[in-house]
């Protein structure tokens, strides 16, 4: 798939997916178009690009040529004259931009429900919180409309919407990537995050935005001694809390962290537990302490000059946040500065013992309606697991461990700053889904449209968009709702590559599908067009006898569209 | 020389010094005989003491066991459980701690006048100031009362007063010597420091005093690489600042440093000018910025409750500027902290490209007077090459440099955390002073005797006590001022050994002193107990026909005192 196709396969997808309000702007259809071309362009000249054809969504509090930055307050808007470092950075790799995201404003927030643009809905359930602040980052990703999306994270906003959509999210050691033309929450704690569906996808995009002559980055880390290499499982110590410092998770979440821990242990690492309670001390300094006071020194005049759009342009949670922080006492932050100095110390005995600790992501995945109900307490305790990772100078990777009553879980791997590389080796290892199936979707179960929810409620995850071999016909089947039928030509006269998806299912949730199954639709196997075979949806030969052929539209969204 | 004699003749030397002000407490006379009886124990028994023989002198902001802290306020004093840990390993390595010195109150100033206790007058001309806070340390040790004294130093305090009176003042890198049981003043910025008169003497007591297991300063300077190995002066590259940036300094200083400047590159160094701005400007973020906040956190409530006392036992300057500091928020700290980081980058760049700076340690040398008129300018003023070394973290050196119109001039290499050997190498080659002549003195030119400016005021640097070989009798003449008369006797008999002390003074220094010489003084040869035979005071033997004979007295202080 070209880039081009990608781009107008993505600009699809979003105009179908009903859910506006992860978007505040988007790219131009015939600038998007022009700059995938150019990707194109530079591949077909013999180009490295290791983000040719991918689709990315930028948070928009990271500036992005041609689009303005809203840091979700629209009296905040600004043009920016470049784009941010790590977006350039994207772009040089062969990235397309298609928008900026919705956030929680000013990156205030682990909920996504503190915008003036809207509250941004769960990928897999509308009626829960997308968590924040990266919201529509992450929820652009789990549904499929981009490949990949940039987040920010100073006190989890890159972590808890990853885990709380069933994604990969990386939050980098800080300081590897730049956060030149981001808006700055804690300017001393920001990281420019990546969200993906699939670790490897992130990573790369990790690599491409990296830029180590950051020297401030640089002069934490460069004993390269202090960047371990990936190993494998059985050559790691995890550390995981006391039972007792979990606190109170949502309802079945302790049983899935511990069958992680014990497929962990199957992998063969070793797993201890360690006492999280420094980790937990420095996370309460954060918000209850001086810390906060990094906010009002990024946005505290802005707000305190605009009280009058409190309530409209301007969050009111966020704005009584922000407003408060500008009261700690410089003593007050000296107090709180040695005590943390303190803590860091504990907390670098513990990784004298263990490599990473093991955590969930969060520990609540609360309905929008109860986050309006108490827009702080809940937004606090989702943020027990992620709150200290910057302030104690540690990288982190938030990943899918399984779902739990039709909702994902996501578990957390944190580690001391420069262990990048170790993370991610441990993750590849620990998420790895033996029991997938991959399933070729080109109708009603695509990303966005009316019988997706049947793949994403039995663990379905989205690998990516693909095109079937150039030996099918697409039919509209007289169904309810409507839903197109894929027939494989006799011979090869006839045929032509069907736009769908990949997806991968856990092997009962494709039993339940099938079980479920109504006529005319059969699950066979289909070729893609890079030769692989696959089950997928197919139909019955009879039921296209007085259908529509409308294989010439390339693909159902395109044909739904048109309508 | 013993312990116990080093130790009685200390007691005498400050009996005698008319310098009451340099104490605010001194051990009991008892005590510290017996403790420097058990020093002598240890010595005998085979325990290699490195410090076995040293008399200290402690700033009164640093606990030592058995007498009061009182960081220069006598409401604030407390009885200390325990010594410092500073003062334990001194205690360990056969040091005895002989009283706690004056400060300027809580360790706030850089003059020595800001104390209830009095201000602290200069060893070289009583009418300047000693240079604080460490005030009481360094004119201990520069009037040879002590061997060494404990200082600290937060923006210059164990380097202004080295500096002002002549003698060695050692500030290392933070972290390397702990601050438990340091009355904090900038805790995050704090050093324990040593004043000898020597480097030698100072390197040898840092060495005791010296404790990585702070993991604090491990974690800093972990990696090897990191602390230089010293090396010869043809091997380094010492940075200067650019003329218009050393300000403002005393008549003569300027002549004196690039005199300095010249000696370094007669010793093979390569001296280049380096921007001292990013230094400059990280000064003024200090005391002019947020950070001076920590000081409030350190006193600032004590000095809330007792405003009281602020004129009588608390100092109005001290108070006033720790009040202050309570005012500035922590968002004003966080700006603050941004602005430090970029600067420290900018700090690091210089060290890419030169091993040390290499300036005069301060820029005035005020009468107290002027001090009293104006408490607060002249003191920053005094800051202005000190200020930055703790803020940037790096090791610091006071040395002196030769004397200007009768009054020291000092300088100082500056280089990043971790450098400390780097730098004494460096000041051992460019410190050494190879003009000088060593001259025994056992009367009115002994320190803090009524002729002992003749020495200091011609470059005279005590070198320390002595005793004569057993072959000398003491006369007491009938001289004004009153003098003692050294004769050798004939052959061996009737003599006896007499306690002085040893001066190293220029060559220059000594002709002077020897033209202006009145009867019956002479200079001739003295035989120290060790066998050394050294210029020393003698006097005619026609002089002594009438004199009576002290010699019982073993010295002429004992004989003095007596009186």
């Amino acid at each position: 798939m070209t880039a081009v196709e990608r781009a107008a396969a993505a600009l699809d997808a979003i105009a179908s997916s009903g859910r506006p309000e992860i978007w505040i702007s988007l790219a131009d259809p015939d600038t998007l178009l022009a700059q995938a071309a150019a990707v194109d362009a530079r591949v077909a000249a013999g180009e490295e690009l290791p983000l040719a054809g991918s689709v990315v969504a930028v948070k928009d509090n990271i500036d992005v040529a041609g689009l303005p930055t809203t840091a979700g307050c629209p009296a905040y808007a600004y043009d920016p004259a470049e784009d941010a470092e790590a977006v350039a950075r994207l772009r040089a790799a062969g990235a397309v931009l298609i928008g900026k995201t919705n956030l929680d404003q000013f990156a205030t927030g682990l909920v996504g429900t503190r915008s003036p643009y809207g509250a941004v809905r769960n990928a897999w359930d509308p009626s829960r919180v997308s968590g924040g602040s990266s919201s529509g980052s992450a929820v652009a990703v789990a549904l499929g409309l981009v490949d990949l999306a940039l987040g920010t994270d100073t006190a989890g906003s890159g972590r808890v919407p990853a885990a709380l959509n069933g994604i990969v999210g990386i939050k980098p050691t800080r300081g590897l990537v730049s956060t030149a033309g981001v808006v700055p929450a804690c300017r001393s704690l920001d990281c420019v995050t990546v969200f993906a569906r699939s670790l490897d996808a992130a990573r790369t995009a990790v690599r491409a935005i990296t830029g180590d002559d950051q020297e401030i980055a640089a002069r934490r880390i460069r004993d390269r001694a202090l960047r371990p290499a990936a190993r494998p499982a059985r050559q790691v110590r995890l550390g995981v809390p006391f039972p007792e410092q979990l606190g109170e998770l949502e309802p079945g979440w302790r049983e899935a962290y511990d069958a992680l821990v014990t497929r962990c242990r199957a992998a063969g690492a070793e797993v201890v537990p360690v006492d999280l309670d420094p980790f937990l001390e420095a996370a309460g300094l954060l918000y209850d302490g001086a810390f906060v006071a990094e906010r009002f020194a990024a946005v505290g005049p802005f707000i305190a000059r605009h009280r009058d759009l409190v309530g409209e342009e301007i969050d009111p949670t966020v704005a009584a946040i922000v407003l408060a922080s500008g009261e700690p006492t410089a003593a007050d932050l000296f107090d709180d500065l040695a005590r943390l100095e303190f803590l860091a110390v504990a907390a670098e005995r513990t990784f004298a013992d263990v490599d990473a600790l093991l955590t969930p992501t969060t520990t609540r995945h609360p309905t929008i309606e109860a986050v309006r109900a108490d827009p702080v307490a809940i937004n606090a305790a989702m943020g027990r697991f992620t709150n200290y990772a910057n302030l104690l100078d540690m990288a982190s990777i938030a990943f899918p461990a399984g779902t739990v009553s039709g909702l994902p879980f996501g578990a957390m791997l944190t580690a001391p700053a420069g262990a990048d590389d170790l993370l991610a080796g441990i993750v590849a290892e620990i998420s790895r889904d033996g029991d997938g199936v991959e399933l070729v979707v080109v109708g009603a179960h695509l990303s966005g449209m009316p019988l997706n929810h049947e793949l994403t409620a039995r663990g379905g995850v989205l690998v990516g968009p693909v095109r079937t071999g150039p030996i099918y016909r697409l039919y509209a089947l007289a169904t309810t709702p409507a839903k197109p039928g894929l027939v494989r030509v006799r011979g090869d006269a006839g045929g032509a590559s069907v736009v769908g998806e990949l997806w991968r299912l856990p092997v009962a949730g494709l039993g339940h599908l099938v079980a479920g199954l109504p006529r005319p639709m059969t699950i066979g196997s289909v070729e893609l067009e890079d030769g692989r075979v696959v089950p997928g949806f197919l139909c019955e030969p009879a039921a296209v006898a007085d259908a529509e052929d409308i294989t010439a539209w390339g693909g159902w969204r395109s044909w739904v569209a048109a309508r």
